[in-house]
């Protein structure tokens, strides 16, 4: 009937036995209702760390930027399109976002290429290297450090880079004005591939593993 | 210690004692060999439209892009900072990808803007209004078509935001000639949020509701 | 009696009504026998890291040499004196030790003082300065990454001590011979404070914590 | 992943499982707030000696040296690194320590070396020979006592060695004038492996066995 990918069809068979089965009445609110998501993620495009497996979040929680290097560029009111602006607007002005959450990971390949200095363009449109320029002055800063392997200067720079995306975040007004009311509160956090860890920013800017040992409420019953 | 979301918290101590506890040695090997996804998804950042959900994909399998409205700008190598290029670029150069799925959804807030005659800009930005200028043309003219109703608006302008993203997507030289040589294959998806019907777009560009009581291989077992 | 730290008899008395009690026989046989540890351990001073507590080892198991930073200068057959070259030299010539760990931990007072800039010498003889010059180098362009937050800059060059450290065992023509026969295994960790952790340096010179959960020997049985 | 020494592994496995497990906060909160030894030791790095075992210390109470034969080389403001001069220097000057104890023990290898006239070097570097030289003189004054007998001559120079130290200590500007003032206290003792025996060094250099039968406060207790 049509040459989608086998796989694909596969899989969604499962969601619709599985899943969207237990949960029909779930989707048909979220349908008649509108979403209203608790939080905005902005995540890398990789295959290995989807946020919604990550924080096992179901439909209608998660509104998801996804990105190369989960970056958010900085506000430029300018004519161009701006995806991830784009999304931020929406995310912010009609849906009211509470929270965002800049999500890197480990191994990441835009990190990787934005740290090989002879990196040739990919493509004659370069647009992974223009792209990556937003991490430039601090990719070269620390791919010319000797004295670092290259898979420290990689988590560097993967860790830079979500701080880097906080602080563009907030250049927007919108985001600035409600961080300082104390309605909007913006997170960074960095995933493990190897390990499954997640490492979440503190105020400092330094990435620290959460105590999940404690009482944390029932992930069905927690509020955002 | 951190004032991280809660909600978030909790499910990924779901995701760490299920999933990544069955799947501890697939993620490993995927940090230590690198992704190899299958398929590159183009999809929205709608909270009720997760590709990995909707397709029961594991870790490893989907390279996902999401923008609003699940958009693929024309080829444009311009010296501007371009997310969803640079994806499609790592995508097609780096990870040798098979399959582009652009998967939309109903009642999607992006094209609901777009439809919207009286549309005040979201912010001063604008970055809404700029992004859905992508489909502007299509979506004056299905607006100003006085015989369907508000919901057939909108879900005519959502397939057609689907098929321009393709159109856009074959802007791409690297595209053009991995698809004319058969080693690339194209596919536009749209999700019914409230009955879970996947429709998928056929040769005509139009789309139809899969056979999904055939003899689907397994999920696990079909290749992609 | 004497003004000794009531502190250290009240732990001595603990000592020898519990430990020593216990290990009566042990002593013995190693005061009668001698010394035949498995291990050189190179470890800094600070309190929080003692080798022994850490690898919970018991008399005769590792020679321990610590100094500030725990730091092993090049090999310097000169006229001076070196204290931590001849603990290397016994512990290779004469105790024919087939192991080396060295050791570093967080929040490491040397490696801090390194990374200040403005520091000025504690006293006059500037002790701390010269020794802390072993790692200057490094120190400088990394304290000079404006891009990292002062706690990685700590981090990363807690690490890089270590690798130094081992850099400069190898320069020992003693310890080089040894390793290349096989005959000797050179480790480096790094040891965590505030969380426990211990970060094992792997083949590329990366800290990774091992995985505790295999069928890990007891410690009463394993061999070294 | 490693071929970090099982034993070790085993070891660590247990100090998390036991000790760390029950002084997690005390670990966290010493790393956060820094270290606070109330006493610098030197001890020697033989492997039957280790003074957190001896005294029976915990996690933030001993910053520790461990050289070959416990030994302080006088004060010598030169251009080299000083291994054990940099230690004292930032455990008075940044850590403010009171007390300082200079550990020796019985059966030293490094006193056996010193006493040995026929000793060939170790190795090309003779790094044992020229560190033993700081207490030569006595060595050979000892060693040349044909009325005692081997052991006692070993047993008079341990005993040399910790009373050297301290005269050195004392060439220290700084040490000089904090114990002036009464805050700084130097101690001397000797351990003796094969009884478990500490002995204490009194005001005349005479080393004396303490009283543990009299009304010790509990370690727990006592203060420093």
């Amino acid at each position: 009937m049509t040459d989608f990918p086998e796989r694909l069809l596969a899989g969604y068979r499962n969601f619709m036995n599985g899943r969207y089965s237990d949960e029909r009445d779930r989707y048909r609110v979220l349908a008649e209702t509108g979403q209203k998501p608790h939080t905005l993620v902005v995540a890398c495009c990789d295959s290995r760390s989807a946020p919604e497996t990550i924080f096992d979040c179901g439909p209608g929680e998660l509104f998801v930027v996804r990105n190369v290097a989960n970056m958010v560029p900085p506000y430029e009111p300018d004519s161009q399109f701006h995806a991830t602006s784009a999304a931020l607007e929406y995310a912010v002005q009609v849906l009211k976002i509470r929270n965002i959450v800049v999500m890197g990971h480990g191994r990441c390949g835009g990190i990787q290429a934005a740290l090989d200095p002879a990196a040739e363009p990919l493509s004659p449109g370069d647009f992974i290297g223009k792209w990556m320029s937003l991490v430039r002055p601090a990719a070269e800063q620390i791919q010319s450090n000797e004295f670092m392997t290259q898979s420290e200067r990689q988590t560097a720079l993967e860790r830079v880079s979500i701080r880097n995306s906080i602080v563009n975040l907030r250049t927007f007004p919108c985001v600035q004005i409600l961080e300082q009311r104390g309605s909007m509160h913006i997170h960074g956090t960095w995933f493990d591939i190897s390990t499954g860890e997640l490492w979440i920013m503190d105020a400092k800017g330094d990435f620290v593993r959460p105590n999940l040992d404690g009482p944390l409420p029932d992930a069905e019953q927690a509020s955002a």
